[in-house]
């Protein structure tokens, strides 16, 4: 399955036409394995647009040599003017370097170089120690006067690919262009800074953002054989960003999402409460799926919300966020997962479709795997199917379905 | 060190130019970061050379078209005739089926095509259940009065490499040629055989034993600081297939045994016991290095022995073969290998090289790391430097750096 949606759809971004032709598709697969109540709820989602432009240079002040660099456009980033921005860079690591830096940011590019932490054991801590520059960027760099941002991508790898991700801005400060540069080319890009006076880089990008388009969240489920309205809900993200094939995000949670549901339906299992699989619509850059489902559905009963985000590595347990009672009658389910080597059942965990859910009280869960090399290839051209091994995605698929099952039988 | 070791040297099969390149390599870097006795131990190895020529090819019955297959001869094969074997092909999946055919196998050439079995979760119980093929595929064939044995690659991957291996023979039984074939033209010429009669294989290799040659373990220590006499081993193999880069099998082990050293220099560590790291030589085809080790020492009061040959994928814990009361010595440190993720201790574990010192008695303990993607590259050109993850390499040797200095400080 994650062959067919990587190969013959691609990347599909929400609000394109690959992101539509994901949405037939996951719902003609759900028909097909024999799931009950398959259906779109529809929402609006974010259009926005990387366009045909995207390119950065500096000019060596020395030899007077244009350097291409490696970059691409933050989602929801605007675009520059047609003829570029030309201005001169300065590398800051953090936004109090940024702010202590007063006047000398006026006028300028702001280069966010601030790595990843390599010593963080989980690769997610670090890219949460990182992505504020990603995220807020932008803004920070308008609000000391600067003319754009170029962030360092949030990778693991150093290698010559720009990761894309989202960015944002907000009404009282300016919008400026945004960037990611890859990290080699950050690690160039801060060497010639370190020996060179008013380096100057060119900035050119023709993203922009076009009016919302209607789209939708995939539903399936197994209905429940006695309290069919005790809803076990598992899911991921159905859209991509625009690189790559999105293939370990999310197309592997997509895949560990349906596979669970057609392992069940092969075995012939029919569970005591109903099981909702859910590929949700906008993780990437705005949530709408998450937030549409968690609105209208808040008068139903949800036992517990499964997500699986983490890409299609070994899994290795489970993060759950729920009380203590709830949190020890899983962790008693340990043993059942020993088998497949999935056994650790940790506090805390859930996913960003599912946080809304998680805010209405109901326990949300993820699908922890094995960290170390999702983030070399996260929201990148080098997200792509030969990353991901077939036996480590069954073995998500396995757990999820296990524990779905133990959830929607058991209840919690 | 890997990339050096990969890139600089690359494959090292024993009784290698290569392979003496790595020894002097091993050598250097122990001197480098300051262990004491650095020293070699000198032996005796194997020298098998793949030489110039192997190649294979069916005639279509229908068509008369060639078709050229993938293979390679598997270690320690003969040579064919110059002008090759052209032979009808059979196939078989077992030695059973093998004997069981009777008149019908002579003159053949037997095609072993067993697959490792997929649902197995443990590669390396699959690789079990199937290695029989390889090891004695030649000697069964010969006995049931074929002239060359065609074995199925030992792989988890569907793909054009073939991946070689040990074999052997006998010598009551007449001796063959045996290759491998690669996953993909096995499932080919299965295909083939179940449509068509009479499909000959034309099979040439140019492989041949030489005479031995001198080699040499790698030994260097952190001497105890009380207890100097009493050893905790911790070791890989140095040399490897001829094939590839021998990056996860066994380059993996030969990094994390001198990561795991450099760390504990580094630290300034110094315990009760004396840590001694061995780069053993001549693992994949004789076990020379294991086996002069084990004699040579075997007065030496050694408390554990540990090997890492399973690759460089992310550690999940240690295999610990010995009594009940010094596992449950060593089950007690499993939190802390939790920071790392790795705290699982399990019963059952060594490696080839230290399986004689285990049958002297000593605890033998192996590195478990994630095995899913460990046989997609074993023994085949694929495995190369760039299949291996660099934080998840360190990982391993930040697991073994604490277990050999709790055993070192602690005892068993």
């Amino acid at each position: 399955m994650l062959t067919e949606l990587c190969t013959t759809i691609g990347h599909r971004l929400s609000g394109s036409p690959q992101a539509a032709q994901a949405v037939a598709w996951g719902k003609n697969k759900m028909n097909e394995m024999g799931l009950e109540n398959v259906r779109l709820e529809s929402l609006m989602v974010p259009h926005w647009v990387r366009g045909e432009v995207e390119e950065a240079f500096v000019i060596h002040p020395v030899t007077k040599e244009k350097i291409s660099l490696s970059i691409c456009a933050l989602g929801g980033s605007i675009r520059t003017p047609a003829e570029g921005i030309t201005a001169e860079i300065i590398e800051v690591h953090t936004f109090e370097e940024l702010q202590s830096l007063g006047e000398k940011a006026k006028g300028k590019i702001i280069f966010f170089n601030r790595p990843m932490e390599r010593s963080k054991i989980m690769t997610f801590e670090a890219y949460g120690g990182a992505v504020n520059q990603r995220g807020s960027g932008a803004i920070e760099a308008a609000k000391a006067g600067g003319v754009a941002a170029l962030v360092r991508s949030m990778t693991t790898a150093v290698d010559d690919f720009p990761h894309t991700g989202s960015m944002g801005y907000v009404d009282t400060v300016k919008k400026v262009p945004s960037a990611a540069i890859s990290t080699l080319d950050a690690n160039f890009l801060s060497e010639l800074l370190s020996k060179e006076k008013n380096v100057k880089l060119h900035l050119q990008l023709s993203c922009e953002t076009l009016p919302e388009v209607p789209s939708a969240n995939v539903i399936g489920e197994i209905l429940g054989s006695e309290k069919p309205n005790e809803i076990v809900l598992i899911g991921g993200h159905l859209d991509s960003w625009d690189k790559g094939q999105g293939a370990h995000d999310d197309g592997a949670g997509i895949s560990h999402t349906l596979e669970a549901m057609r392992l069940l339906k092969e075995l012939g299992l029919r569970p005591k409460r109903t099981i909702r699989a859910i590929l949700f619509m906008n993780e990437e850059n705005g949530l709408r799926g998450g937030k549409n489902y968690a609105e209208k559905h808040k008068n139903e009963t949800h036992v517990a919300a499964i997500e699986t985000d983490a890409g299609g590595a070994s899994p290795r347990g489970f993060g759950v966020s729920t009380d203590s009672i709830r949190f020890e009658k899983i962790k008693r389910w340990e043993s059942l997962f020993e088998i497949i080597d999935a056994d650790r059942i940790k506090k805390g965990g859930g996913g960003a479709d599912i946080s809304e859910l998680g805010r209405q009280g109901i326990p949300t869960i993820g699908l922890r795997v094995d960290p170390q090399r999702y983030f070399d290839y996260h929201h990148s051209d080098n997200d792509t199917i030969d990353k991901v091994n077939e036996r480590e995605l069954e073995l998500g698929a396995t757990a999820l379905a296990i524990l779905v099952y133990l959830l929607a039988e058991e209840g919690l």
